[in-house]
């Protein structure tokens, strides 16, 4: 290569930005504005205010409406909403989720499990905040396991009402935003029991507070206190104690309970209509999975800005190195910039799954089942990395990393429970692995089990020729020839690969392990036995589930080549292989173990990401120019060139000594050359060292 | 096995507690103090104002004089001064750290920099806390590299003073607790000049503040604010503007300026001086390694807790799952609890050390130099696992671990800043690596360059032979038979093999690199090229630094079960195991590159490992115990047993529902009675299922 390609970061911006670009930059206006900002170190109590008082102001720059029905003032907008939505990490986390408590969930739930009655009803308060609500799903006693919550709702046909109660204190609705002060209603999911059958979880429209801010009688409160973050959230506790509210409240989209007490649904399997309800949970984690790739963004915009700046030790040359010069900071961050881009093209797709769907432009069974194990596939992968990101980022910029106003501290803080809230990141990754379990199996349609495990036999027994890597003579032949070694492995086609393959033979495994374990048992003993086989493969199953989302942003990262060219396309294929071979390296004991990779291979795969991160080093700046991030929207201080000006001025004073001939020579130098000049003259002449060469 | 043993949890315990129980046990009666605990929540002024009462209380407890001289009201215990501080982070993390700056950091320079005369002046006030101090070592634009700091001391011969100035905002003394508010003076790190010579970076006794609070003149403060933990801290700036003090205020002990201005030094060498000096930080890292350990004492307890008394999601009996059963959830917790335990008993092996060298009782070059390395290697593998366990522990106990209540995210966030301060973990980890690579060097005496690139090959070439694993025919052999396959691996003795095999080749591979990139230049070409093969092998060296920590913490593990017996013996003996075998699984790849294992060998460990996590499982809760910690060093609610006590409390409710026959049948096995009832009867009798089988 004769000279250093460049990006087009308006092209790459545009891509990241996706096709809700228009929303996205409305949600950074929004973001921009110092109103919607933190302030670090506010009290729990004015936080709260704050962002209470925040939410109005979302109201009055019509940034929350889009979901909402077009004739009740709405836009009927779900991807732009959610693309906006995720934009708000940049003014405040808090602020971000307690819109998403009052209008992603609460305003969400009647919107999705109620009905028209309940739209015209309820809906434009909520809209307009004049009706803050709380989203009682999760109890103290059940966090995942949403279908065994403890709270009933008994109907009574006297009455015309239902009574929410919670029996014991596992059942008192948990954490949830508005609970503490703010909510006037809930929306309380509940056990539906008529006529003595309980009908599962249902969704329950229950005010608890006055507009003055006293309970409802029945109601109780308590408020969850200090967190490790969101403190502007006013999380809290709800308990009922006999609380009565009328039939119309039942949100009853999926099920109705008549006047008399018949329960009636049009999904029949009680099952089924339970995963359809809490379907509409997805949209949470769609605004995460895109919030944590921002995070990322600002993570990396901060510490790789910083590491372009700031000097540390003296190189060969004298003057000191930049951070970013060195190979382990490269190594540090610059695989970080590859997964965010990745993540970012992922998450644009599963927005638009999730906009086909909710829009009703392709709302099948099947898309909606592929946006639900897509949104858990990504929306784990994405929170983790962002807590990782932002760490590693505060780390690599030192003590200043730790100062709240350099942000990254505080990010952490916040996003922390993104990956156990809107579904904890294991429960959704096993959801995935049984996803794809479910897709295995069905592969062999009738139960064919001689073809199941035929299929089982051929992903494990044919370690060797698969890929053509001709594993064990090459691990002689390739000894040294780094080159073309990694040149098997580089292209795009053996990246997908490798990928691809990783996931199915990781889930061919566990599927005849599960069936191994209950083979030719009697089926009285099958339940237990596959309990426990299946808990010995619950970590594999999970790491399968992983590999299966980590190949989804490969294939995204991959499908936004094609909107490049040039040198844009060259760079952005380095940043993809960077992603690819580093998730190859990542798993290299696997490919190793699996015969699939040579031992030769696996080293140059390393020596082959060592050049990639010299190449993107030289990129790192336009990759984060590109992520478009105003001074606003990043307010860091170590981001606004700060450190550079300290460097410049630091060198200025010290040539400034040199020119003037009074910058004091170094005692280490005096006797360097007190030394050599020891050493070229003859024994007896030789001064004392130090003094001889005193000035 | 016929029945599960138990562990002698005392006998354990004092393992644990090791050489300085008393003082141990001291330092958690005061932990366990409320005046001495965070207060979740509070403002920063507030958290500033209470830890600096703290100090005053530490003072009256006694706790803070072990390490100083015993004429002047200390005991000169320095092992049992740092066991009891190490304590501390169980009261609040900000309260230790505080103590640490004005005791170990600021209070130790004056004794261990300073002479007799500095001791007498001002350690009695150090002591009683009527000087409250700041140690001003770090600048804004010099961390890690304290060779570079651009403050001078220029010494001035008419007034007999040094002039004390920071000549840029580089230089600029940052992030020093009791800078913001309470230190009264600093001890400064400056370039010592005198008669035109930088004798490089000495210590200085510089008053900044009034007993009132005024500032000195010429000295400058500036708050560094909210922070991301550790805000009982009041860090900031100074800047000084041609402070005066007198000569006297030099911290002489290893390099002294007579009054005419001539320097002198007991120590030759600048470098060797410097590092001498520099060299009594080791005080910090040897402080931080045993809290780090002790934080995530804290985090497995209570985690562990929690996960043994949690239930979600109903298992094959019916009853809901206790979360310690689940497979992942003992992947994720229990090799951190067999991580402790080696850090534990590590950090006591790096605590002993320290106290030969700074008791005098082996204050040997050699093992100074043993003690900076051990020290070097052992903090940033503890800070770092402290940091992932608090943060495991968080996310395993879903919500519950985000509440500040909880301890997990504010212990986190305080101890965020552990692995970049007193060393940044990869500055440090570098300096290990450079140690390793001279030690490696120096097994070729005289420079034999033949003989080094001999033994490189030998660590090279022979891949298959060590450990007698007959590498290629075994990967055959093997498969399929686990219990023998992983025979080979697990006794100590292999273990041992592979941890130390790992290190010696990284290093001679860094080595042989390293050599190979500058073999044949000519002089001038060397440096720049030595440099950036340098950079090139900084990952790999890092790495090596690393396994070379792990190796220290296996073989201290190793060493403590000579102290037990019996069941004790057996248990702990598993928990090493699974610390070291776990070490092996981790880098699986480099033993499978390397040809060190067969990838049946490495699934049997696998394999292996699995099987001692269903052992520790039943372990836990006695390895918990063993840490000895009290409800009132712990204070988390989920850590009392009320999780316990809500689950029965809704199993009784249940259960009593389902006895006097008020439990309403589920829709779901109604459909289920109806759909076997019409399979049972014939075609024509089946009833409509639901309403046939309502009561």
């Amino acid at each position: 290569m004769s000279s250093t390609p460049r990006i087009d970061t308006a092209v790459v911006g545009d891509a990241l930005l996706g096709k809700w670009k228009a929303e996205r930059l409305e949600g950074r206006r929004v973001a921009a504005d110092p109103r919607f900002q933190t302030i670090p170190g506010q009290s729990m109590e004015d936080h709260r205010a704050r962002a209470f008082e925040q939410l109005h102001g979302l109201v009055a720059e019509e940034a929350i409406q889009r979901a909402f029905p077009g004739d009740l003032g709405g836009s009927d907008n779900h991807g732009g909403n959610i693309a906006a939505f995720q934009e708000l990490v940049f003014a405040d986390p808090s602020l971000q989720i307690k819109s998403g408590v009052q209008w992603g969930l609460f305003g969400a739930a009647i919107l999705h499990l109620g009905t028209r009655t309940h739209h015209e009803k309820w809906l434009p308060d909520v809209m307009s905040l004049k009706l803050p609500g709380a989203f009682a799903m999760t109890e103290i006693g059940h966090g995942s396991d949403v279908a065994s919550v403890g709270t009933t709702a008994t109907y009574d046909p006297e009455a015309e009402e239902f009574v929410i109660h919670t029996p014991f204190r596992g059942a008192w609705k948990e954490f949830l935003g508005n609970a503490a002060l703010h909510g006037q209603a809930a929306v309380v999911f509940a056990q539906l029991i008529t006529r003595g059958v309980n009908h599962g979880v249902h969704a329950f429209f229950v005010p608890i507070r006055t507009p003055s801010g006293d309970m409802m009688p029945g109601v109780g409160s308590e408020d969850d206190g200090v967190k490790g973050g969101l403190n502007g959230i006013d999380n809290g506790r709800l308990h009922f104690t006999q609380v009565r509210i009328p039939r119309e409240n039942l949100l009853n989209r999926y099920g109705d309970v008549a006047a008399d007490g018949t329960y009636s649904s049009h999904i029949e399997s009680p099952g089924r209509r339970f995963f359809t309800m809490i379907g509409t949970l997805v949209q949470g984690r769609v605004s995460l999975d895109g919030s944590a790739a921002n995070a990322m963004k600002a993570a990396l915009a901060i510490s790789l800005r910083y590491a372009s700046e700031r000097r540390q030790f003296p190189g060969p040359d004298g003057r000191e190195t930049v951070l970013l010069d060195y190979g382990l900071h490269q190594r540090r961050l610059l695989p970080r910039l590859a997964e965010t881009y990745a993540m970012t093209f992922a998450g644009n797709r599963l927005l638009e799954t999730f906009d086909e769907v909710f829009s009703g432009s392709n709302d099948t069974d099947e898309n909606r089942e592929d946006l639900e194990t897509l949104a858990a596939a990504l929306k784990p992968l994405s929170t983790w990395a962002a807590l990782e990101t932002l760490q590693e980022a505060r780390e690599a910029c030192g003590g200043a990393g730790f100062i709240a106003k350099n942000r990254l501290t505080g990010l952490r803080a916040d996003l922390d429970i993104y990956v156990t809230f809107e579904g904890d990141n294991n429960v959704l990754l096993q959801l995935v692995g049984k996803r794809l379990l479910t897709d295995y199996a069905a592969q062999f349609a009738g139960g064919d089990k001689a073809a199941l495990a035929k299929a089982a036999a051929d992903q494990l027994g044919d370690r060797v020729s698969r890929f053509g890597l001709r594993q064990l003579g090459q691990s002689i032949a390739d000894l040294g020839l780094v080159a073309r070694s990694v040149e098997g492995v580089r292209d795009a086609a053996t990246q997908r690969a490798l990928l691809t393959d990783r996931v199915q033979t990781m889930i061919a495994e566990v599927a005849g392990a599960l069936r191994s374990a209950t083979k030719d048992l009697p089926k009285p003993e099958r339940a237990a036995r596959s309990a426990a086989a299946f808990n010995a493969q619950q970590a594999k199953l999970i790491e399968a589930a992983r590999a299966h989302g980590e190949l989804l942003e490969w294939e995204a990262f991959t499908e936004a080549l094609a909107g490049f060219e040039g040198d844009t396309l060259t760079v952005m294929t380095w940043l993809r292989d960077l992603f690819g071979l580093g998730l190859i390296e990542k798993h290299a004991s696997w490919y190793l173990v699996h015969g699939r990779l040579s031992g030769a291979r696996v080293e140059a795969v390393t020596a082959y990401i060592d050049r990639l991160l010299g190449r993107i080093r030289e990129q790192a700046l336009d990759l984060v120019a590109a992520f478009g991030l105003t001074p606003e929207l990043l307010r860091a201080e170590i981001a606004t060139g700060i450190e550079a000006e300290r460097q410049a001025e630091a060198q200025a004073y010290v040539d400034a000594r040199v020119a003037e001939g009074t910058w004091p020579v170094h005692e280490k130098d005096l006797r360097k050359a007190a030394k050599a000049a020891a050493k070229a003259g003859r024994a007896g002449e030789a001064a004392p060292a130090a003094a001889a060469a005193r000035p």
